[in-house]
């Protein structure tokens, strides 16, 4: 205690303080009450403050041998071309589709791990196919160990939702013309009771047939007569009319629209079956998003398999597990549990009814479309939530844990700046900023159908984990 | 001269001076001269300082039986709900097209004063009529007053550029299902070598043959199948796809394909004529302006002749002079010379080679889209010039002149704000803001099409007269 008596000790600092504070916010407040002026800049440390994961992190930024790698992947992605080709079988075009398969959303899961929406969608397949005759022998047959299950991505394929893909299912092939990979999705049932949600009741099997019988060989049809179509030119078209081309896809879905009606009428079509799929296809606002899935899928492919790349090639989402693929690290994947998604919820239904974050169109995100693209879709937020502002705020905040702007892909509202894409491992883990993601909702339980959509998150553990094994990849000294 | 040896004056002021200088800007250079600190506020009095107007103005502005007339016109052209309704032939829907007619854009105007693509559209109109044959003849028989011109305002109808439209051509039916009056446009030709740039060569004449004999029934047939459809509604979807709907209209034109498409398929079309009807409208993306135009005309017809009211009901061009009606005032045009428009020229043109201002699509401004609502259309800046944020602030300012916000169109960009509608003259000519205009830009000769686009103003003078008169319509002490 200092006395009334004692000389006026000598001020420590001799001109006013203002301080920036960075760390423990305790030290901004006690300067603040001594009368200071003190601002608390947001910032934690690394990796959530995980000590070896931070070593390995400060090993692996600016390490030469990984940013080589990643100039080289993302030149790669950044060069792609994707061309929707046409449509084919699922069993005739897609690698490891024989015998009894099933392909899935997400990373791979076995039938007793799965979600409600996507067992719903298999059983559903199960039926299409004929393997069983009432849903109680499908399950019983997806229980059985009869039916080999694998995710989509692992046959260069990706699917929205439950992402159901059986061996009769027709799929859209699009050939990225630039490197020669091929990427492929199944078609769009529009919205309501839909198998990728998990029905699986004769409405939706009988219009499963219908777009195997009918739907696919008119497309096909119309593609051959378009001949090869450039899908970026498309998306950047509709990325300038308010689509992000994840959900929003009705600008896209439109555009199609108008180069099929034509070409459609030049096949041998039979004119009612050309009435019936214009209505289909001008009736569902979402039937570009299985395109702009595989074409971001081709895209992606194009820039995996480099060595040392820590660049993401692959977000995806079982319903159960949320994973990724980074380029230099294989086909492995790094998993997590889901999230739940806290976004807006249809009336009758909240978020204790909702089923873990599914489905493979995180891969839009992961080339920087969808959520990253958000500035180009103010309009989104009556369908995900927030405001116009928060739209553009994602898409500004995705360019810190990007390599690339994608100038295939600008964005008006941000003065033609290109979408930020090419998604850095160390990067996420380093700033702790989370790759953003606009996704729909499914019921947990299969058939309900979609109960919502919102914005949501990329787990941080994905990362963490592909940190520690790009650092055993890229061992020391060699990087 | 002050002597040192004087005693100090007192300074006038006892505090530091911060001033706003709103005026003569010289007396806030004297200040900052004199080391104090000014701002120098834009303004000007209004109407250009003209006294009488001013003082007509002061008289104007609150007066309440303008207030009441205006409230009246701004919920009739808030309540108006244009409708699709049908294709019809212009001598058989239009008022006054009996004989040899042809109506034009803008306020009226002799044939010797026209400007070249006006009088190439109306020697190409009398082609497609078989009223001569050859221009030669069609040129002497235009000079000769043997037709009949007219303003498409006249016949409550618009049209884009030269605006021509000749009795045996289609027209838009727009129905305003709330106050019942109908508006009329001819159809969309689409770019290049077409009519309403002048052109009348014989590939524009078989064009307007086609579309009069395949085009405009295939249509007729698709609107009985589609019912009548409301046009608000996918005018507000538009603009949160990047249309204004004025110079873009992509978005717009391709939902409407969407939906005439599947309803061609049911009509009795040949399919060949579908066929080629549908890479017709489906290769033109401004196909939906003539839409636009005709029920942004509906709209504003239900608030036409309210009696004191100072709303501006039309804004027209035809390439000679500007002209405007006012509610209030009935029939009367408020005209002066047309700008020429300081835009981006297409390559190999410039300013010099431009026809004035010209054409009847200033009716979307009028009834606030277009240029009032470029918020929602940031990508069109690469047509008009300018950038993104001039797009927001020439809407967020159109919000000056104006009494009205239209909640049926909202902008997202905006937070969803209505798009700013109903120009009053009185704020026109108060702020000096003129109301801003998309517009395209004719070559000054006939036949050489589109040479640019730009952003242009109304000219002020439309607005001062129009005040004038209604300072005389409504007498001192009646407001």
């Amino acid at each position: 205690m200092r006395k009334a008596t004692a000389p006026p000790r000598k001020p420590l600092f001799g001109t006013e303080l203002s301080v920036l504070n960075v760390g423990l916010a305790s030290f901004a407040e006690e300067i603040v009450r001594a009368g200071g002026s003190a601002s608390q800049v947001a910032w934690q440390p690394p990796a959530n403050g995980d000590a070896e994961t931070g070593a390995t992190l400060a090993r692996l930024v600016n390490a030469p041998a990984i940013e080589a790698a990643n100039s080289k992947a993302c030149e790669a992605f950044l060069a792609a071309q994707p061309m929707l080709s046409g449509v084919g079988v699922a069993r005739e075009v897609l690698k490891g589709m024989s015998g009894r398969t099933i392909l899935h959303s997400g990373p791979p899961i076995a039938w007793s791990r799965m979600c409600g929406p996507m067992r719903g969608a298999i059983v559903g397949a199960i039926l299409f196919e004929g393997w069983a005759d009432d849903a109680k022998r499908a399950t019983a047959m997806a229980a059985s160990g009869d039916i080999a299950f694998a995710p989509c991505h692992h046959s260069a394929a990706v699917g929205p939702m439950s992402g159901v893909i059986s061996p009769s299912m027709p799929v859209w092939i699009v050939r990225n013309a630039k490197q020669g990979n091929s990427a492929f999705s199944n078609l769009n049932e529009g919205l309501g009771k839909v198998l990728r949600f998990g029905a699986n009741s004769p409405e939706v099997i009988a219009r499963l047939k219908w777009m195997a019988d009918v739907l696919a060989p008119a497309l096909r049809g119309a593609l051959e007569v378009m001949g090869e179509t450039p899908v970026k030119p498309l998306m950047a078209q509709a990325l300038h009319m308010g689509d992000e081309v994840h959900n929003r896809n009705v600008a896209a879905s439109s555009l199609l629209v108008k180069r099929l009606a034509p070409a459609l009428l030049k096949t041998r079509t039979a004119l009612a079956d050309i009435a019936a799929v214009l209505d289909f296809i001008a009736g569902n606002d979402h039937f570009f998003l299985n395109i702009s899935m595989a074409s971001c899928k081709a895209m992606l492919d194009a820039a995996q398999g480099v060595p040392n790349s820590s660049m993401v090639t692959a977000m995806a989402r079982n319903g159960v597990e949320f994973g990724i693929r980074v380029s230099g690290l294989g086909d492995r994947w790094f998993t997590t549990p889901a999230p739940v998604v806290d976004g807006l919820y249809f009336p009758g239904y909240t978020i204790a009814d909702a089923a873990p974050d599914l489905g493979d169109s995180a891969i839009t995100e992961t080339a920087g479309v969808g959520g990253f693209a958000m500035a180009a879709a103010p309009a989104i937020v009556k369908f995900v939530g927030g405001t116009p502002q928060d739209a553009a705020a994602n898409t500004l905040a995705m360019g810190h844990i990007t390599m690339v702007r994608n100038d295939a892909f600008t964005l008006p509202t941000l003065d033609f700046a290109g979408t930020p894409a090419c998604i850095d491992i160390r990067r996420v883990v380093d700033t702790g900023i989370l790759p953003v993601i606009n996704t729909g909702i499914a019921h947990r339980e299969p058939g309900v159908g979609q109960i919502g959509a919102g914005v949501t998150r990329a787990p941080l553990a994905c990362f963490t984990q592909a940190v520690a094994a790009l650092g055993a990849v890229v061992p020391p000294g060699k990087e």
